[in-house]
């Protein structure tokens, strides 16, 4: 573990560099996780010569030890004040720029930890820290092949659980009961302010064109405190049913996305569907080191277009403006396939492929797995078929 | 619900009086929902005239009707760059003085929204807004009691799916899924970045006792990656279980604890149990209008003293500073029964008051209930019995 964990400060290390920025302060849960493989509340800093500091609020009875720190690298501090003295104790100098997560942090712990260190120049380091996690290490891609694994065999289960005359609400119910059955571990972290859903959506008919608040692919009214995903209306004869639950197995979290019918689709919908594999199949290939992302969506566009399905893609009253987003820790990692996303793909790198498209009176039809990029294109993380599978074929 | 919303907003006008501020522009879900009764990203600009705007990023086809505004006080918006535009067309001035939620926002989002409005002095209203938040008007505590109804509802059912060799994550999944079909909405909202957690816990054995690094009562070992709650040790004979699941049934958040035994539970662990019930029932006899919040931990804190469990109430290695805490559109709002909290209470205050106590060997004994604060004293929103429920009675 100690060499997986110099694997994921190297990166920080040369994204610090890269920046010109002495030292690296971080305080939230998941880049504490991605530095230490576990949480604690505090902060853990990082200088550009690597040397890696552990100062933690709580637990209270954690030890130098269960971070594999040297005593002398390990301090509990009840306030951030103190951090300045502890480095000064250790013969350390105060950075002359210092990087807090800047898109995560509130703006009063900012104001606060910039007055700590008055001295330095106070950088956002956020974007640069999802960049350094952006590309995966072995360890980390098979812990997402092992997410997609338990994710597909549970997916598997969802025609068993069906029953005539469910509503949307009450499938999702099943499919996450039968979610955490598999070692679903429920929470679905996001990065930012913009998404927040219980452990994934559900979508059926008309509700499948709901507008959102939220940054997800789609939307769906869900309850007006949480409007994403499933509500309350019976999924009839004739509908999709598309399940998109986040696969937090272990921490690392792959997005899985199939989509399933009671009874016969009207010939345009399964149109559709094949419409949207043969966007992921494009994107497959796509998924090499030296891609650039704005091309990939641009070429999914282009698809589309030619489908004469650009008016439902990603939604119809209001459409996403992606097909496809970083995953890991949280679920919207980078990168993301977008208009004018200038990154340039490397091996390891993790996306989730989510082509879906609307068709009235049915919902959303499309798919959604999760492929690391490699030099032969993306490796395809779910071995389940992607077609629609009829519930009512029992 | 016109009246409803005034009755919030006039709540916020009052803070924004009390602090000389000219305006409020509130961005989180939670805020707006409080102001709205519904999502949307953007932005909601209240003025200390009482003028209310909405700014909105999406969904985009969002109306003015959809928010009860007029068409005039309605704008889709892009950025936040055009926000003051938008106000001087309306033949708005700017403030001189405006709140943003300073404990809740990005420091990149401050930076962004302070370069918008240059001229303004800018202030953190979180705290003030969660003040405004935390007397409930009629319909909210009509909200909380509903959710407090149906999770009582819930946890009467909880005897019924243990079976005998579970592991708590086993029985955790268990309990989420009656929750979800008893209508939990399944999201647990916290208030700021100290918590976070998959519906709730439920620890047994010597798991109650393991430090968390989240701001919970107690905490449990869960999983790395989310260190709260169960683990997957089993639950054995002469063990307690703890039950504590967010009860967010319509938006609104009751908070409910119970204790469970499997057999019969050590002697001490009944003496603690009814240590923890007589604290109870004195914080409830408390929960009236001019109390204030630190006498009564303080008077909680004797009780226990006086009982010799001093030393394992509320955690073990690691204790908790708080015996109660507000709850409503996030699980932990103010104002919180702690030290040195001189906050005093006022009638339609709703919190939650959970007296939790380690036994060695056994697990956490104790108990949590929502209260409504009245002149009466607290009023208890479930009417299940507070005594632990021997799971193998069935």
């Amino acid at each position: 573990m100690l060499k997986e964990r110099q694997l994921h400060i190297n990166r920080i290390l040369q994204k610090m560099q890269e920046n010109q920025v002495e030292a690296c302060l971080i305080s939230t849960p998941v880049n504490t996780f991605y530095v230490f493989g576990r949480i604690f509340n505090g902060y853990t800093y990082l200088d550009a010569d690597g040397r890696l500091l552990g100062l933690v609020r709580r637990p209270t009875d954690l030890k130098a030890r269960d971070l594999n720190l040297p005593e002398e690298d390990f301090f509990l501090i009840r306030k951030p004040e103190q951090i300045p003295q502890f480095l000064l104790d250790r013969g350390l100098r105060l950075p002359g720029c210092l990087w807090l997560e800047g898109e995560e942090m509130p703006q009063s712990q900012w104001a606060r930890l910039s007055a700590c260190f008055a001295a330095a120049r106070i950088l956002n380091g956020s974007h640069a820290l999802r960049q350094a996690r952006s590309v995966k290490t072995l360890r980390e891609q098979a812990l997402l092949r092992e997410s997609a694994r338990r994710h597909e065999a549970v997916y598997r289960h969802i025609p068993e659980v069906y029953r005539p005359g469910m509503t949307q609400t009450e499938l999702a119910v099943e499919v996450e009961y039968l979610m955490r059955k598999g070692g679903c571990l429920g929470l679905f972290r996001t990065y930012g302010n913009d998404m927040e859903a219980h452990m994934g959506s559900l979508l059926s008919g008309d509700n499948a064109a709901v507008s959102s608040p939220y940054d997800f692919a789609l939307g769906g009214a869900g309850h007006p405190s949480n409007p994403i995903g499933a509500d309350d209306s019976p999924i009839l004869e004739g509908q999709s049913v598309l399940v998109d639950m986040c696969g937090n197995f272990n921490g690392y979290l792959d997005d899985l996305s199939r989509c399933f019918s009671v009874g016969r689709l009207p010939q345009a919908a399964y149109r559709a569907h094949q419409t949207a594999l043969e966007i992921q199949a494009y994107i497959q290939e796509q998924l090499r080191p030296g891609s650039v992302c704005e091309d990939i969506y641009n070429g999914a566009l282009d698809i589309v277009r030619r489908a004469g399905l650009a008016d439902r893609f990603m939604g119809k009253a209001q459409q996403a403006h992606f097909v496809g987003h970083g995953t890991g820790l949280v679920i919207n990692e980078l990168p993301v396939l977008a208009p004018r996303m200038k990154d340039v793909l490397q091996a390891g790198m993790v996306l989730a492929v989510e082509p879906k498209i609307i068709i009235d009176d049915v919902g959303a039809v499309g798919t959604e797995n999760t492929f690391i990029v490699t030099e032969n294109g993306g490796e395809k993380l779910a071995g389940l078929s992607d077609e629609i599978v009829d519930l009512t074929d029992n």
